[in-house]
């Protein structure tokens, strides 16, 4: 459990979703002096929209705390992007291109700003303040929309040679599978992601294999989200519950292969599909795991839900500053 | 290109393989003073045999040096193993269950020892010795009779919670693939390693496919080694090279993988295999991580043939000790 902030510092946490943005106010021990939490708006219908949306959902978590004077901001932010920079590269979704956040956001309050992926801050979060803070080797995964990753190694965040290491979700799992978003074919994202589990289950849908799922949500993938999916496997739909745990499963796959490579001590899965459905993701995910990594290497390692949902990624970016602000403590 | 030694002080690299056993005597600018190499005999016949032939080895390569005092002994040995307590947990082929060599090398000697896996070894070695010493994040591939790597992350070396990280041989890259000596399926060096591809190549030879084999090793997978299949092939048995190449391109999905998940500046890939055939080996690896890994991660990448052979293990075990002797430096 780290924290290095002086007695009167102040920091902000920001973590900024494809789906919600979110802003928090931290005092020295990390207790919320203030937040703010917004839906994204998709794509920035003009220039400058997104970084003014994010300006005022930090103003508005500052006011909530009374407006203290503050001494660092820590976001997490989709990538790729480049952690020494704090430069998102190519964020389709938030219309960003080499955009320098960092000094966008360190410009107009004055402070240090430190900026990282928003899968590496959450499993920062979840490292820190989860139940692992004694490990020095942890692995996140977080399935949603997409898969990311964040890596833990020998006590510190891996970042890699290009700055964007952790892209668990591009590990390949079926050697010519199913397309995925990054062009390639067979990747974890392409048959475990939300979309992956929605695209097969429309087709049972479609098919009338899945009549809870056809009459609430119709075969439109956008609509077959976690919490209708938890819905119909509850309702006994036994297809859905297999397409899930397939997916599960693959990321089990994908999860003993990284314990073989980087033995870690703890796995942390979080993220919309395994809060909505935790005892089937994680009965899969072990299954994927037993069946894939070495006997001596997952003897000992924990496999754990995430723990802080929303907050994770806020309390990962607070640390992240609070650690620029102190370093070397 | 490390080296911390001081003004007078000396220091043994060991590395002990499968086939063979090599220690090398070097003085503060890692010239050598003496070296030793020998076969290994396989499988000790009684207890303590396969220690006494390691004592042996470093007595003769002393010996070779002119006896000089020496200040600490490094070594690489299969694994697994304890790398903090120099413990070879489980090593049927030389005999060795818990045994701690490192206990037992610093008694016979009288100086300290460290003990690190073989692939680490000699991805050290690569490292601090080839031409990637200004990189902080490498990967290092070794397919022979088994693939092993070892992985250099933020400037150290990997070995995570179990100590036995880096068992990239074990990745799955193909879900129900053929049966891998660890039990699993479909891990890498299932389809990958020197027995996958005799195995594949002898099959051939069996349906007098591949009659240069057949002639001149039979079916026998034991004689079905690098030199006769890199001859095979220039004879112009287009199978054999078949074979060759598609398990050279599973060794670049998981490149791929492991570019994705790590983002290195370097990728080294060494071993028998690939210094018999290293053009077919490079090629096809370089086409498994164009098709595996994200163009993002990949651009800068150095994909680079180990360049030290049999050196690189016993330089990069030296180099270890002499780190251990002077750490902080």
């Amino acid at each position: 459990m780290k924290k290095l902030l002086k007695a009167n510092e102040k920091v902000i946490g920001v973590d900024i979703g494809g789906t919600k943005m979110m802003a928090t106010v931290y005092n020295r021990d990390f207790e919320v002096l203030g937040t703010c939490r917004k839906k994204s708006k998709g794509k920035a219908t003009k220039a400058g929209s997104t970084e003014a949306r994010i300006i005022a959902i930090l103003r508005d978590a500052l006011k909530a705390a009374g407006d203290p004077e503050i001494h660092g901001i820590g976001v997490g932010s989709p990538g790729p992007l480049d952690p020494n920079t704090g430069v998102i590269i190519d964020t389709p979704n938030l219309g960003w291109k080499n955009f320098p956040l960092a000094e966008v956001l360190g410009k107009e309050f004055g402070v240090p700003v430190v900026v990282d992926n928003d899968v590496n801050v959450g499993t920062y979060g979840e490292w820190c303040f989860g139940d692992i803070s004694d490990c020095k080797d942890v692995v996140g995964i977080f399935p949603g929309t997409g898969i990311g990753g964040g890596l833990i190694v020998n006590g510190k965040m891996v970042h890699g040679f290009s700055g964007a290491a952790g892209e668990v979700g591009h590990m390949t799992v079926m050697l010519d599978g199913p397309y995925c978003g990054c062009g390639k074919r067979g990747c974890l994202e392409a048959v475990a992601s939300r979309i992956a589990i929605a695209k097969e289950i429309a087709a049972l849908a479609a098919r009338e294999d899945a009549p809870y799922i056809l009459e609430n949500c119709g075969t439109d993938l956008a609509n077959i989200r976690s919490g209708v999916i938890a819905k119909a496997i509850k309702a006994g739909e036994k297809m859905v519950e297999g397409v899930v745990r397939q997916a599960a499963y693959y990321i089990g796959v994908a999860s003993g292969n990284l314990i073989n490579i980087l033995s870690p001590e703890a796995v942390v899965i979080g993220g919309g599909l395994v809060e909505a459905m935790p005892e089937l993701f994680m009965e899969e995910i072990n299954r994927g795991i037993v069946d894939h990594a070495m006997p001596f290497l997952r003897k000992k390692v924990r496999i754990l839900p995430a723990k802080l949902g929303d907050n994770a990624g806020v309390l990962g970016a607070a640390q992240m500053i609070a650690e620029r602000l102190h370093p070397g403590k």
